[in-house]
């Protein structure tokens, strides 16, 4: 097999959001260039929102200054409005991630505005982009949260998922990154919402967020994969986890997805053995954090081939 | 969707093996009792070992007699031998599960014998239920365990899964229950394999057994119901796990697995939030022992449907 698939780290964003314990600009970017010399490319590494909306943001500039400097990686930074998108450009990222949500409530209560307001600011910042000239420089991806339904709204109609994509397509995205953010997917779901929406995005790619809430991430990883999905954003050690589920589990773990794709054939250049050396040093960076995956302990097997 | 499926709980036999404290007859007789209220009919309640190898199931003739009592289940009791199997027809057994390795290197530590002896003493346990003329009154399954590689030997050739599969619908097996006994699956080989034995077995109905040792428990569930499996072992609270791999996880948590199922549209019968309520009384029953599973902490999704 030579079939690839992108493995994106998000543990520096999506991980540490809800982390009280502040970690120290340079822990970060130890974290990512120990990361990165495991075969890692694609990092979300920070943030730009207000360091009153997340103090553990504040040092978004110098993380992002930081992570450009580490060779062979392409930092991404998560933008949830036209100004952070400002921001990332004045700063020189080279992919920037926006967000906003299918489910209007949660779009109310993330970002303090209607999805169509969020879909408004996106078509801006394609503008600003294009008035720096910087169309081919600076890859927008956005990801549609809570894709798959909400803990606020409940049910999510799914031609709403639809409609927004295609609004995103056209406006110019070069990613969709559809995101199961409060872990409601189910297999049979992700693999119906993706193949509708391979069929009316076009050629733009789909990239799959998914959290491990219920226990189906690398379940949900499989049927995106049977989709036709490569992309994959996951975070180290399960890190992070759901404001609106005290107790609820995160991102599904880097490692374990890692370790999945490998193993069902998806070449994704990590060797994952160095990588559960990265992961061992999370527990001395975050002493106080539940981090979660199974590899860890388990290790791989002996029967473990990676792809090709 | 009007297909199901089936879930039998083996907590009080896997989940139980390896945990050092003794629950009380008592106890393991209420667990069952309240989990077949939720729906479940199908228990391994306990396993015919003697109890100097297994002390946790030296009440094994207790807790069958006291499982026979509860309505609507069949309990079911492990054996590793022809002695265990005669054991379990002398005490009424319903369903008697023969267990026997696919890794020859994991039945000689496990059993002291070779694979061949092994299935010679299926044959033989066949042989004294047709001599106690109980064919259609006790059904008996046979586990593969090892079937997707082994801790011991490493890779187990998936010709002699077959071979020993053909071999025991041959002898008369009225199941198959295929076992990744230390979590070494990965869905593609689960649904290759499971697809190859459909084809092997004739009208044996296959079950699996999955531990979620390295997170892809619920993610081999999938591919063995895409392989048309519909018998499914689980273990409350994913209690167990393998004595060759200290830290390592057990098998799927029963809650995860009937909660993935339904959302999938297979109907289970069983109550979902009555479930969690059970597996609640699991740390007050079992204060000192590492439960895992997600539902229990994050709760049915809001947009949660059981299948018809």
């Amino acid at each position: 097999m030579t079939d690839t698939a992108i493995v994106r780290e998000v543990g520096l964003r999506d991980g540490l959001q809800l982390v009280k314990e502040m970690l120290a600009t340079g822990t970060k970017l130890e974290w990512c260039r120990l990361q990165a010399a495991t075969g890692f490319t694609e990092f979300e590494v920070t943030s730009f929102v207000p360091p009153s909306v997340i103090p553990q943001f504040a040092d978004a500039a110098d993380v992002l200054e930081g992570a450009q400097k580490i060779d062979g990686i392409r930092p991404s930074v998560l933008v949830p409005n036209l100004k952070g998108g400002q921001i990332a450009l004045d700063r020189g990222a080279e992919k920037i991630a926006f967000v906003l949500s299918a489910s209007e409530e949660h779009n109310l209560s993330n970002v303090r505005k209607s999805t169509d307001a969020s879909l408004a600011e996106f078509s801006e910042l394609v503008a600003a982009r294009a008035e720096r000239g910087l169309e081919n420089q600076v890859e927008l991806s956005c990801a549609i949260a809570t894709s798959f339904g909400c803990s606020i709204q409940g049910e999510v109609p799914e031609a709403r998922v639809y409609d927004i994509a295609e609004q995103l397509a056209d406006l110019g995205a070069d990613e969709l990154n559809i995101a199961d953010t409060v872990g409601y997917a189910n297999p049979l779901q992700v693999r119906h919402i993706f193949t509708e929406l391979e069929a009316c995005v076009g050629d733009v790619p789909l990239a799959a967020h998914f959290h491990d809430t219920r226990a189906m991430g690398l379940a949900n990883v499989v049927a995106a994969v049977e989709a036709g999905v490569r992309r994959f954003d996951a975070s180290l050690g399960g890190l992070g986890g759901c404001p609106f589920a005290p107790g609820a589990t995160g991102n599904i773990a880097t490692e374990d997805c890692v370790y999945l794709l490998e193993s069902i054939g998806l070449g994704t250049g990590i060797d994952v053995s160095a990588l559960l050396e990265v992961r061992e040093k999370l527990d001395d960076w975050l002493p106080g954090e539940r981090v979660e995956g199974r590899l860890m302990n388990a290790k791989p097997a002996k029967t473990y081939r990676p792809a090709a």
